[in-house]
């Protein structure tokens, strides 16, 4: 027999997952008023519809603001989310602060692949083709396409934040992180525009 | 018969006023010591210099930051000058954070005139023409271009930052308060880029 699930209990697990109330309710339903195991469900149940979400309309959100010591640099970069509710989740302004530090590391140039414009992409495949030029040749077509696809990967890595490694912990991309904030909330978030500014850059 | 100069003293209206260490010897001699006088001899003296100034090289500076109490609106902004001297100096960082401030409620969208893009300019004078198509046909063709010269000028004062009303006296245009503070501080500033996000817009 488990603990008798209260009104509090419920608020708690939201105040500290974010989730939708009802869920919260139910993932305590579950573990038979286990608040850990409650989470966990959660957590589990996050990952399972985060890519699911993750095409929900995010209209609300917070700024993520950073500001170098010495104040000749600085970033802005905004984090959305579906509610104001999640917006003032202490998760959610936490990622949106690291996000902002990551920005004014990693100097990102776009937000996601899709911004990247044409013309760049075909600079940086005729450069891959001039500096590569002698490894290719001894190549079959398929393989060269290939080698391109992998440059252009890394390209995108170096210049999109999303695909950027997360500078906390590089082993994931940063469009990693963002789903693992989905599925621990709950509820779409997105990263939609930044800004950085480095005095004399 | 004024006080002597002492080095502190010299210091301490650097400190104050930004300027050039041999301008402020040279103003409290010419003050006689008189500390107040001083300052409003360099003030004088920086009015005039202040567009000579205006073209020299500033490749230091410092960030105007603002970021709004619902963490839903931000602004960088970056305020250029000669020397880091100066970009430490208070009077520099207080209007690189009134400035930051302007730009969260005044939303320019270039920073001078010379930034806005052919096609806006275009676009605008064609609502100009149709709006006030009445008013032109009445006019001879000098009065016209007149007309839509001077609701550029509107255009321009709405959209870019230094053509702005000054946010803290709107008497001023944000041009003008940086003249005075190249005036008061005595090395030349200017305003660079800036970014402003609000989420949702």
């Amino acid at each position: 027999m488990g603990n008798p699930i209260t009104a509090a209990m419920v608020q708690a697990l939201r105040e500290k997952t974010g989730a939708a109330m009802m869920d919260c309710k139910r993932a305590l339903d579950e573990a038979a008023g286990d608040v850990t195991k409650a989470e966990d469900n959660l957590r589990i149940k996050g990952i399972k519809t985060a890519e699911k979400k993750s095409g929900r309309a995010t209209s609300q959100g917070g700024i993520g603001h950073y500001l170098h010591h010495d104040g000749k640099k600085a970033v802005i970069v905004e984090v959305k989310c579906e509610t104001d509710f999640v917006a003032r989740n202490d998760k959610f302004k936490e990622f949106a602060k690291g996000l902002a530090m990551h920005v004014a590391a990693a100097k990102p140039r776009w937000t996601n692949k899709e911004e990247v414009p044409a013309d760049a992409i075909e600079k940086e495949k005729a450069m891959i083709a001039a500096e590569s030029a002698e490894e290719m040749a001894k190549k079959p077509e398929a393989a060269r396409a290939k080698i391109i696809e992998g440059r252009l990967q890394k390209f995108y890595s170096q210049h999109c934040l999303l695909e950027q490694p997360w500078v906390l912990d590089d082993k994931k991309k940063v469009a990693d992180v963002v789903k693992e904030l989905i599925a621990s909330i709950g509820e779409n978030i997105s990263v939609g525009r930044f800004a950085r500014i480095e005095v004399g850059e």
